[in-house]
């Protein structure tokens, strides 16, 4: 198991969860099952990842072979843009735990600052980027007049209703989460982000920390996860993998230190969680006894900290016809 | 007189205006005053700059020796942070009118993405950054806990009002601006925000254009104002003025064109509104004919908006213990 955060609202997470985004429909009861095994107890899902169901299976045969009770584990998901109305953010839990198998979700997430049209289950889930046959044939993703305040507050009322523990937000740039902090009544817990060595976002986890809300990286390895989405920008930068400073500081460590290693320990030594996912039995239990494994010096942490080029590969801007400008 | 550009609520405003920002009071009526005579109709005042009696004497002259009608100016003016709170938003804009010794206002922007703590205007009026005696004695500005969208709101009561004729937005990131979008009930008319060769920020003003809000350039000079301030990146930075592309491009359109003036053309030829500030009566007459003086070619725009280094002057992040991210 990995070293637990005490939240904002008391509750405890483990610093290091496995992410569920892109892990394949077919193996994925397999592996959240066999994470469980291992020792994984946070398990970061969404609605936008299509695989709940199978989660939930992975979930349900740990907890039915007593490997676990549900009071063990971690449960993440994550409020799709397309249910951003106070109307339908209690459609879209109401799904994720129906999916997931549950009752509750430990932490729910509003997933990206960006309202898109309503979408009804009937016609299509999850939703992805489609708003509806018209837009979809335009190309272009219509958006739902609700402020980020209102959807913010209807998660709120899922707290309230037991359905979530807590409240996370997601890509949410400093002006925004500035902005939640002055209207919540219940503190958003989280701030999960694009976070690695090529964007660190100093001022953002800095202020996440006075505000004793905690950030979670995703995308911890940089370009890695957009190698795969054929993204220019990824596949012109040197993977962090192999970034000489990385290799370096892995040399450092020992033989048996991976660059990989090294990047996630910079977070966690950071205070910042982290969701790598794996398919590999040896590296799942490598990430999850992170900190057991290495410690960075200052200077090693300065190192990395100074890769920052405010290089990021996650914007909505770059995606097809998605004009939101949430990180400009 | 500039010209004009035809705003979303249907108002024309001057693409060229004065900025009141540091005009000293001792000078500012007479300046003012001048500036109406020279063919400027747009001001930009603001709470902040502590001028505003001052811009009004100038004002008031130009009207009373019939030079203009009041109908002819678009006076401009801005909500400061500390009145974010609906019950103080009118408390603000009443004591503008008063000071300015005008009905209405053609343009009142919320200054900054910030809510300070309420400071009663007879405690200190502008309050600038101050919140009152405990916080300031320890360096730190309180905050109100109020959303944007209920300033925002109490922006449109202003409206209905009939005190301010349009609502403005300034040091808006993207995602606040698109929240603005999805919960205001009438659209802002503009986005005041900082813009010059070093910060393009091209996905900001495409987004604007794209939808009908007036981009408004402060600092088109770049570094220039904040050296005045002793900002150490100012200090650091070549001058815009200075520039090797910026000389090279006034150079080829003649003798008589200044760098300044390419760096103005550069914003309003890509539909940019500035409000650049001079004490020199040359100055401002060849600001205000920017567009009557050069036309830069493609290549020449291309070549200025790639000095883009996303270098920011005006950061409240860099404020002495101002830890809002409203940038980050």
């Amino acid at each position: 198991m990995s070293a637990l955060v005490t939240l904002n609202n008391g509750l405890k997470m483990p610093l290091v969860g496995l992410g569920c985004w892109k892990i394949p429909n077919k193996v994925c009861a397999e592996q959240v099952y066999e994470a469980i095994k291992l020792g994984y107890r946070l398990f970061d899902g969404a609605t936008d990842y299509g695989n709940e169901v199978e989660v939930g299976q992975g979930i349900r045969r740990a907890i039915d072979e007593k490997i676990v009770t549900r009071a063990d584990l971690f449960i993440v998901s994550k409020l799709w843009n397309s249910f951003h109305h106070p109307e339908h953010v209690k459609i879209n839990v109401k799904r994720n735990l129906k999916d997931l198998g549950l009752d509750y979700l430990d932490l729910y997430y509003i997933h990206f600052p960006i309202a898109f049209k309503y979408v009804p289950i009937e016609e299509k889930y999850p939703p992805g980027f489609y708003s509806g046959v018209k837009e979809e044939e335009q190309g272009i993703i219509g958006t739902e007049n609700v402020s980020l305040a209102d959807t913010y507050h209807a998660m709120e009322a899922l707290v309230d209703e037991g359905l979530i523990k807590s409240i996370g937000i997601s890509n949410y740039n400093g002006g925004l989460v500035q902005d939640v902090l002055n209207y919540c009544k219940i503190k958003p817990v989280a701030l999960q982000i694009e976070h690695h060595p090529y964007l660190t976002q100093p001022h953002l986890t800095e202020f996440c920390k006075l505000h004793q809300i905690q950030v979670v990286a995703y995308s911890s390895f940089g370009p890695q996860s957009y190698v795969e989405l054929k993204s220019d920008v990824a596949l012109e930068t040197v993977p962090l993998f192999e970034h000489p400073t990385v290799k370096k500081i892995a040399v450092a460590h020992g033989s048996n230190i991976t660059t990989s290693q090294v990047l996630l320990r910079w977070a966690t030594q950071q205070g910042v969680a982290i969701i790598p996912k794996s398919s590999k039995k040896e590296r799942l239990v490598a990430n999850l006894k992170i900190d057991e494994a290495l410690t960075l010096t200052d200077d090693e942490l300065k190192q990395m900290n100074d890769l920052n080029k405010n290089l990021r590969f996650n914007d909505p801007w770059d995606w097809m016809n998605m004009k939101f400008p949430i990180f400009a």
